[in-house]
């Protein structure tokens, strides 16, 4: 699967392959005729990888550099969705942090945790949030066998009372020295990091998206990986995405 | 293991135990006279718990917020020894974002890498470091069979050319997404997370610290625990830690 597409006639099978699987159609041609196509190549890899099985929901997380870190971790992991519920801050991610990576991703903005965590439970989700207090089982033993939202809280309150009386469980990171808490952006990515590692093994092809958000995801990479000013191009002649 | 130090007779048990393991001594007892046996417990409960089987090497880690977190997340997964050979700056972590988790660490400055990896391959150590090019396994199969040092390079480069030739190995984290790198604070917490949990399990005894060693750290643990003027005070009467 991972070819390099050195050779024109390894371009031609990829594309071939692609709209094969509906990934490209004549529909998009006008777009995905204006990308590289080892640019094509490195959105499949990372399509093949993504997930909603596992997703993250913070709860008032205010640090701008927390935010932006939570982002690129769930990227780097193939965690699609991020949900968001903000606290006193406002959303605004750190740009320097997030090195772009919540272009790849689907935010949701949530107006209150009651709202969020009742949707995903709907969509057939577990919520685990993360919790240093009495209950909270080792993050090794978060059962994956099926969807899982990671739940994150505030900085220095943690998860609100409303959160934990709607979350199915609470998961803590085994600590074993004097210091008795991470910092959220170390939190959040050993717990996606041994979660979705786990999930991926058990879950089959549960994990990954099925066809039509394969294709509605990759069609929505293609658009914004765009130039602007091609984007504009594309967009006079009467053509947008979806 | 974990009671709490509530009846007197407890803490009679306790201090007794302690004095049969060798922990409290009668050369000691004005140290361990003068802190809360609840204190003396928690140093207890965290000394059972260290190991010097996994270590770590920051090699020219410049940036204080991540010479900071690493310490503390080491600190955190009960990983007592760091090894430090600076880059172009000095080696000052940030004290808000250690917790003063240095305190309770061995820090072991070197004074190049060459030094630093041959001191510990004499120790009977593996060196792997974290490494982003060809060649590098993934973290999950960095075999914890013996006793193992995780290096961290810089921030930019990476770690030197010197060092790569120098280690055993290399490991990478496995990344899912367009993000092609986690910062060293991340990378660092995962790697530490994951060796120690696997090494916990596996090791055996070897994974915690020899009766010496204990000794030597809980009476240097207590010595720091006291409040300055009480130090001040008992070295007056001549007392001084080892």
């Amino acid at each position: 699967m991972k070819v390099m597409l050195v050779e024109e006639r390894e371009v031609k099978a990829f594309l071939e392959q692609l709209q094969q699987e509906g990934l490209l159609t004549e529909q998009t041609r006008p777009v995905w005729e204006m990308i590289l196509p080892k640019r094509l190549k490195r959105m499949y890899d990372v399509l093949n990888e993504r997930t909603r099985y596992i997703t993250v929901l913070m709860e008032a997380v205010d640090d701008p550099h927390n935010q932006a870190a939570v982002l690129r971790t769930a990227e780097a992991f193939g965690v699609q969705d991020v949900h968001i519920v903000t606290g006193k801050a406002p959303f605004s991610p750190n740009r320097l942090v997030t090195r772009y990576a919540d272009q790849w991703l689907t935010l949701h903005r949530k107006p209150d945790i009651e709202t969020a965590i009742g949707d995903l439970k709907r969509q057939g989700y577990q919520v685990y949030a993360s919790y240093l207090g009495e209950g909270a089982i080792p993050l090794s033993d978060l059962n994956v066998s099926k969807p899982t939202v990671l739940l994150f809280g505030n900085e220095h309150s943690g998860v609100s009372e409303e959160a934990l009386s709607l979350a199915d469980g609470t998961f803590i990171i085994p600590m074993y020295g004097f210091v008795q808490s991470f910092n959220i952006s170390v939190a959040a990515a050993l717990a996606l990091y041994d979660v979705t590692e786990r999930a991926r093994r058990q879950a089959g092809t549960r994990y990954y998206l099925p066809p039509e958000e394969r294709k509605a995801l990759y069609e929505q990479w293609m658009w914004q990986t765009l130039h602007p000013r091609i984007r504009k191009q594309l967009e006079q002649q009467g053509y947008t995405v979806r």
